[in-house]
C-alpha cells in the first residue's frame, strides 16, 4: 500500500489575467505512469478488467465498480450522489475513471495517493459495497476457480490478495484514457479539429483564470488542494449546501484544510454531471457560472459562459476498446451470494 | 406488441424409460428466429445493445436490463432473487437471457408471449427498475440526443416509442445465443468433446426422464407449461417454499394452474445458481436430486447425481462477441437523473 504524500503547500488562488502561453496546451498522454512497485502488465489488466466490472465484488452481489464508474458513460453514473448496496446514498458524487491515472491523489478529498489505494476503499464501504472486510473478498475470490488462474497468471501461484486484487485494478484503470479529444487534435496540429466558439472558448477560459486551477494536459491541479468555495457569496453558497461538506478536514480534522478539495479533471466533464463534489449542479453552464463566482469573483456573459462550455466539450476523448471482460469467472453449480 | 398465444394443452409429465433416441440429440441452432413484425436489423441490434446495459431506463439510474440478466454471467444475477431500485426484492430469481430468444414464452409464468412483450415489463416494475410508465422512459430516451440518432437509424425518423425500444431490445436479445458447448460438438460429431463421465450422465439424464420436459436442443419444452412440484413430497417442498408461488395462476387466476410454470432451458444451467423459481436451492447436484425426486419420484445414486452434474456443465457455450455498447449516448452538459 502506498502512503499518502505531505502536500508540498496549499496555495493560494491566483487570477490569471493574460492568455496562457501556447506552451500549456499540451496534449493528453497516451499511457499513464505506473508504480514502480506495480508495473502493468498484459494479464494484470485482464484480471482487473474482471475485478472492475464484478458485482460479486459487494455484498449483494450487485454493485461493481464499474456501477458508480461507468466506462459506458463519463466514467461515473450521472448521479447526484452514487447509489450502493441496498440502495443507499452517500455525500459525494462518484468522481470519473477515466484519466483518474494520472491524477496525483484520488478521492474528492485526496485521501488515496494511488489508485491502488483507493480501489481498496469502496469494497468495503458500508453504503457503497458493503463487504464487511477485505478478507471477506478475498474468501470469495477464492471460491472462483477463474479468478485462481488469473491471478496466478499475473502474480504467481496463490496470489489472490487484496494488494494484488487492487493492483489489477490500477493496472486496468491506467488503460482508461480517452486521447483524441477535439482539443487534443487541435494542439497537435490540427486547426480544424475545434469550431470557432471552442477556440474562443479556450481563450475566455485562460483569460478568466480557470487554467490557473485545472491546466492542461488533464485540466487539473495536482500536489496541493484547492480550497472551494473561495469567495463570499451567501446566496450561492446556501443554495448549493457546497460548506456541508468540509472535504479534506474531513479526513485530516484540521480547521485549516476546512473545504479544501482535490482539484477534478475536466476531461470529459460535459459527460460528468450534475456537478461538483456534492453533485449539486445540474448543468455545466450553471456549474462554469458557479465557479467563476466562487473562485474567480467573477461574472460571466451569457456568450462567454456559452463559449467556454463549448470548449469544455472539446474535451471530450475517445474510450479505448476493450474495456469489458469477455466474460466473468463463475462458481460452476453453486451458489454465490447468500442473501 | 404481440398477445399470449393460447395454449394447446397442459400435458401430464410422462416418465421416459429408454435412452432418448439419437435423433432427439440435436445442437443449438445458430440463430434465433424473428418474428414477422420485428426482422433483426444491425441498427437494431446495435440500439438494443445500447438500451439493454443503460442504467438510465431505471428510476434511480441505476439498474438496467444487464443489471440482473448479465451476459458477464450466465444471463443472471446469481442472486436468489434480483434487486431492483432501492434495494427491492421481489420473490423469483431472475431467469437468464441466454438463449431466451428461443423461449416461445417469457418470465417464469410464462406472461409475455415475446422478448418484445417481456423487455417493457421489468422497466416500469416499482421494485425492478421503477419507472413511472413508459411515457416517462420514452420522455427520458427524447432527451438523449444519441438515442434519437439511433432510432432514427433503427426504426426512422421520430420513431422514439414504447414498441420500438422493446423491438430493439428483443432484436438484440436474439443475438444472446450461447453455441459450440461441449455437448453441441459431440452431437456436431465431435466424440472427444465430452468426457465419459458427461456422456454417462446424458444417458443417465435421458433414462431418468429429465429429457420428457427439458428436451434438446434448448433442453426446455415449448407450448405447455409444467407443474412444479408433481409428487407429493412434503419435508422438500416445506424446505424449499417451492407451492407458495402459484405460478402461472398468479397471472391467469384459475386454481387448475396452481404451481405451473414455464420449463427453464438448461443450457448454461452451471452458471445459474441459485436454482429454482425462487432460487431456493443453492447448488445443482441438490437441484438435479429436488428435481428427480419431486418431478419424477425417484431417488438418484450420488454417482447418478455426479454423472448428470457433469453432462450439465457440457450445456455451457460459448459467448458471442460483441454483446457491449462501445459507449452510451449521452445528455451533454445537463444531469439526466435528478433524485
Amino acid at each position: 500500500m502506498f502512503t499518502v504524500k505531505p502536500w508540498l503547500a496549499v496555495i493560494a488562488l491566483v487570477s490569471v489575467t493574460g492568455v496562457a502561453s501556447a506552451a500549456s496546451w499540451t496534449a493528453l498522454p497516451e499511457t499513464a505512469p505506473a508504480p514502480a512497485n506495480n508495473p502493468t502488465t498484459e494479464a494484470k489488466i485482464e484480471l482487473g478488467k474482471m475485478l472492475f466490472h464484478d458485482p460479486r465484488l459487494s455484498s449483494t452481489g450487485t454493485v461493481s465498480c464499474s456501477s458508480c464508474h461507468s466506462t459506458l458513460l463519463g466514467g461515473d453514473d450521472n448521479r447526484r450522489v452514487s447509489m450502493g448496496v441496498h440502495g443507499q446514498t452517500g455525500g459525494r458524487s462518484a468522481p470519473t475513471v477515466w484519466n483518474a491515472a494520472f491524477n496525483e491523489v484520488q478521492f474528492w478529498d485526496g485521501r488515496a495517493a494511488s489508485l491502488e489505494e483507493q480501489a481498496a476503499g469502496p469494497v468495503t464501504n458500508s453504503i457503497e459495497m458493503g463487504m464487511k472486510s477485505w478478507k471477506q473478498v478475498v474468501a470469495r475470490l477464492k471460491t472462483i476457480p477463474g479468478y485462481q488462474s488469473a491471478f496466478d497468471a499475473a502474480f504467481g501461484a496463490d496470489s489472490i490478495s487484496k494488494d494484488n486484487a487492487t493492483k489489477a485494478i490500477a493496472a486496468f484503470e491506467r488503460t482508461l484514457i480517452t486521447p483524441n479529444s477535439a482539443y487534443d487534435k487541435y494542439v497537435n496540429g490540427d486547426k480544424t479539429a475545434m469550431t470557432e466558439q471552442q477556440i474562443r472558448g479556450m481563450n475566455t477560459f485562460a483569460e478568466t483564470g480557470c487554467t490557473s486551477c485545472h491546466a492542461a494536459p488533464l485540466f487539473s491541479t495536482t500536489g496541493v488542494f484547492m480550497k472551494f468555495p473561495t469567495f463570499k457569496n451567501n446566496a450561492l453558497r446556501a443554495r448549493y449546501h457546497f460548506d456541508k461538506d468540509k472535504g479534506r478536514a474531513e479526513v485530516t480534522k484540521k480547521s485549516e484544510d476546512n473545504n479544501l478539495w482535490k482539484v477534478p479533471t475536466l476531461r470529459n466533464i460535459a459527460l460528468t454531471a450534475p456537478y461538483f463534489h456534492n453533485g449539486a449542479v445540474g448543468t455545466l453552464d450553471r456549474a462554469v457560472n458557479v465557479m467563476a463566482k466562487l473562485q474567480l469573483n467573477k461574472n460571466l456573459s451569457k456568450e462567454e459562459t456559452a463559449d467556454i462550455v463549448a470548449f469544455l466539450n472539446a474535451l471530450t476523448g475517445e474510450f479505448p476498446e476493450h474495456r469489458n471482460p469477455h466474460r466473468l469467472p463463475t462458481t460452476p453449480n453453486t451458489r454465490f451470494v447468500t442473501r
